[in-house]
């Protein structure tokens, strides 16, 4: 059964065991180089090796393992355009069941060749909200899918509760953990292990200037939407639910915006120091980082690299 | 003492415990669905992660290591303009002692770059091979520097052997390792490594189409020169040199060239199934493995992946 109220420490230890055997175990890198540039000691979590190149896998998984026999047999069902979607499929495969994932028509042909690559069925919608949730509806309803929310679901947030669990339990006397925040699954699942595994932690959320409405929703404790933004980072565009507000609200220390200059920079100085390749999403904490040199001067922080799905060929130094 | 003669078991050990306090003990990645696609099992060796981006530095320090205090005061020098040369330089740095870095006056500034923040020394010549060697004896005689050659240097092979012994300590039931070959010091201290280490495993160098020098002289018995190669693989324009190719003839079991097509795709599938930045010379024995399914399949491979030092203003699917 999907969790129906905030996860507790005991379900979010259960979530861990249950997703352990399905998601990689991912590294977490460090460069010397890149923390003598910055005078701080940085470990990257690299959740763009995770199954799907990306951590949504851990949140899909874990929702897919809460559900009963009975409800796998009818498939589950969700509305994404990016990783959330690739990430459900993939989870449905592993049990051999169907996953609907609700896109608009006039999504890039990558995006919907990720979801049919493992094994997705995509149902197609007109690009507005009110096309989107009737189709998502009509589905649920026709086939008996279960729906499992990009964020607001309290399985999919333990899930994604994992990623910080594991790093917590790897790296002890961390300062900070700054993750970035779209629709907050990731922030807020992340603030919970903070909360039951490593109280003393701070917890900074991290977003791109040009969609900073969960910084002004932190500041003014209502959520503002997300209203036309603009970013290169297409993971971070949606906007905050009444679940995982809550939780950030509570257990996160601070939103902090940073420039579309800075995250660019920033993803640029990942593949260039780090040798890997992230996402613009995934580069938005160090880009807070760039831009808030002495806050971070002499301390220890991980950073959540949230995934590594980028269209090579349109690369934003180019 | 830098090594006179081929490097025996005993040297290769003894060069891996030296150079292990220096160098990272580098992951090996895998991809489930790029195993699925190929039909066969690969281990990717991620030296793109070693220090200075490529495997040029166990070379560059186990040489380093191996001269006397003495000798060190004097520093080290090389002709390269690519990895060995900022390898070299940053195995210099970690004893304090200068580098001298020949290069033509024509190299990329990225290139120079690279060398000058490891705190190499650049010296220009004109680009031709008389004025290289010229400039080059001139620094050894003036100052008195030891020269480290990129490959036709015993100590150098001893250094780059260690990359295969990792390999075989951690992955048994090898039928493969493949790396690419430009002047051979990888590909034979990786068969050094197969000899004493992992006798059953069978060696084989990749290389490009357009530089195929190695495979026609492994063929004909004798070095072939690498007159005008054409190749997107920078790295590998060097060609064999007595000493390589004494031991490459001897212990490694086929030269397989792959052609600029392939090598580009299969950099693009490295890129996007394994999220790592590779170079394409890096690519290259995925590349023959790309074109030459049917003698791998159900086989257990590792791969070595060589650097991961590339422009990405220039990646070669724009």
């Amino acid at each position: 059964m999907l969790l129906s109220t905030e996860p507790a420490r005991a379900e979010i230890i259960e979530a861990h065991k249950k997703v352990k055997k399905f998601v990689h175990y991912t590294p977490t890198f460090s460069s010397k180089t890149l923390n003598a540039i910055l005078g701080c000691k940085i470990f990257f979590k690299c959740e763009n090796f995770q199954k799907t190149g990306s951590f949504k896998f851990r949140g899909a998984i874990n929702a897919l393992l809460s559900i009963s026999k009975y409800e796998w047999k009818k498939g589950v069902a969700t509305h994404s355009s990016g990783n959330h979607g690739a990430a459900l499929a993939l989870a449905a495969r592993t049990k051999r069941i169907p996953a609907y994932i609700v896109m608009p028509r006039t999504i890039s042909p990558i995006k919907k060749i990720a979801v049919e690559a493992y094994g997705g069925k995509i149902i197609y919608c007109e690009p507005t909200l009110a096309s989107r949730e009737e189709t998502l509806a009509k589905v649920v309803a026709e086939r008996g899918a279960t729906f499992v929310h990009p964020y607001d679901n309290y399985s999919v947030i333990a899930g994604q509760a994992t990623c910080a669990k594991e790093i917590f339990e790897e790296i002890q006397g961390l300062d900070f953990v700054l993750a970035p925040v779209g629709g907050g699954g990731l922030l807020s699942g992340t603030a919970l292990s903070k909360k039951f595994f490593a109280p003393d932690v701070k917890i900074i959320g991290t977003e791109p200037k040009g969609a900073d409405d969960a910084s002004r929703s932190f500041r003014d404790g209502t959520i503002h939407p997300s209203i036309d933004p603009h970013t290169i980072c297409d993971g971070l565009l949606a906007q905050l639910s009444e679940k995982t507000f809550d939780i950030i609200r509570k257990n996160v220390d601070d939103i902090i915006p940073a420039s579309e200059e800075s995250i660019i920079s920033a993803m640029r100085m990942i593949w260039e120091r780090l040798k890997i390749i992230v996402e613009p999403s995934a580069a938005v904490p160090l880009a807070v980082v760039l831009e808030n040199r002495k806050k971070f001067i002499n301390k220890k922080l991980a950073i959540i690299i949230t995934g590594g799905n980028v269209d090579l060929t349109k690369l934003p130094w180019q």
